[in-house]
């Protein structure tokens, strides 16, 4: 079997349409025949199938909030256990935190909008926004993971250049993509000079040739379908690396505000007021362990 | 004085005309009367006139390469000394590291075809993308800025929402803007498998719950003016907090691959040739101290 390809597959626009599972994974846009998820926990996520198999799933066209793979009957297709971050739902983790592109089909058994009204169609590139656990409509654990259309993503003032390739001669053209998008916000600035850029975590302050840089990190995060209010109370100091590990499961705080897993204590100066609820919420979403 | 407005201001839309700098000023769309640079060091700079005054400016529409000010003969106008990282410049630096939005003002003084014919035009708001030192068309040190125009980053999956104002009852339109955007290529995958995820600058390996996490790191950034390869002799793997000090000037490395100001080795295996010539450029155009 070829290697596995992440992004575009030559010959086959966005838009192009196909009669079935079968077609998908002859071309390589979507390879497994069954599965929703193509990939591996090592390389990651390189396609997806969006069929309404799964009614947790949420798709609002440019953003799709998608429910992984695993913890149901085979017969009844009913949740019967709780989901684990393995397999197709680990490659898509994967993919979330190495910032690698997903084809996105979504076929016809769908009552969507965004569907195609028959077969399968090639949606293009998304890039895996956010992944979290939840409890599912059947109470059991799934893991969501909200992907977003890339084509918005390379709208930015982007770089297409090109790179030798393997074979002598050859030029191929290479997309930069984004692995991560670090969010700024008023209440943000206020939280980062109340606490002069020092990382609630570990006390770091870094300083560059402009003065200091933090990062103010929403505890329950923005927008859906967290929604978590950007203010202070949801919010947090933090240096770059103690904010990748609140948001990929790394780090999470007790009610007592230590560091889950640790003695250590959360450096919270007395005017700032955090949330106990938001808190929890990102521990009960984001952290593997409890 | 009010406050310093970051952002639009109310009832003056992009493409808006104005005869002069005093109704600029009048209107808060840029305050200063003579200075290209509104704001100071400690809260960011709010807006720029493109006024064509610095020879060294490159103005590319929606991407602009912006010259501080300072170090010119205020009768010749010509660059006299070195520009310093203080009063606008630092302003603007603060302003790309705390991804403040800046208003940007075209003056019609300028062989341009993105300057309007007569007066001063609003150009809407851009983010201060990278900074960096670079010798000026005299030889002397100059500060350079790149400014991306944000309504292409508006066009991300982007949060509008309403927060509570000060005033009981008031409600405010918070837009959230980006401060930081970690890129991700093939050839920056790889090194960072190399690495096993463990910065090469403090041997931190960040772990989450779908595994470990790093950046991959240009020496020499990519995109214009700079042009670095996305090649293995001009990339690094590190955690999130060394590629914040290197892209912002708090961490260079000398040619003999150590820290600069420290007697400590970057980790370096033995495939893995760095380009002397990228470290070299990275050093002269974002190290403060040589």
């Amino acid at each position: 079997m070829s290697a596995r390809v992440f992004g575009h597959i030559a010959g086959y626009d966005e838009g192009s349409l196909f009669d079935s599972r079968r077609q998908l994974s002859e071309v390589g846009i979507h390879r497994p025949t069954m599965a929703g998820i193509s990939g591996t926990p090592n390389e990651g996520a390189d396609s997806i199938v969006v069929s309404g198999g799964y009614e947790d799933d949420d798709d609002q066209g440019d953003e799709i909030v998608y429910t992984g793979h695993g913890g149901r009957d085979p017969n009844t297709f009913q949740q019967t256990s709780d989901q684990l971050l393995e397999r197709g739902n680990a490659a898509l983790a994967y993919s979330c935190i190495n910032g690698l592109p997903v084809r996105v089909v979504r076929g016809a058994a769908r009552a969507s909008v965004f569907a195609p009204a028959q077969g399968y169609r090639y949606e293009g590139l998304y890039r895996v926004d956010d992944y979290w656990h939840d409890q599912g409509h059947a109470g059991f654990l799934v893991w969501r993971f909200r992907l977003c259309k890339m084509e918005r993503l390379s709208l930015l003032p982007t770089v297409l250049f090109d790179t030798q390739g393997q074979t002598a001669g050859e030029t191929r053209r290479q997309q930069i993509t984004y692995q991560r998008i670090i969010r700024d916000t008023q209440q943000g600035r206020e939280i980062k000079a109340l606490y002069d850029y020092r990382c609630q975590g570990c006390e770091t302050r870094l300083v560059g040739s402009a003065g200091p840089y933090a990062e103010a990190a929403h505890i329950r995060p923005l927008g859906r379908p967290h929604n978590g209010p950007d203010s202070r109370e949801n919010l947090l100091c933090l240096c770059p690396n103690h904010h990748v590990l609140l948001d990929y499961g790394g780090f999470a705080i007790t009610d007592s505000l230590t560091i889950l897993g640790s003695n250590r204590k959360l450096i919270v100066k007395q005017e700032h007021r955090i949330s106990v609820e938001h808190i929890r919420y990102h521990r009960t979403h984001y952290a593997v362990q409890q």
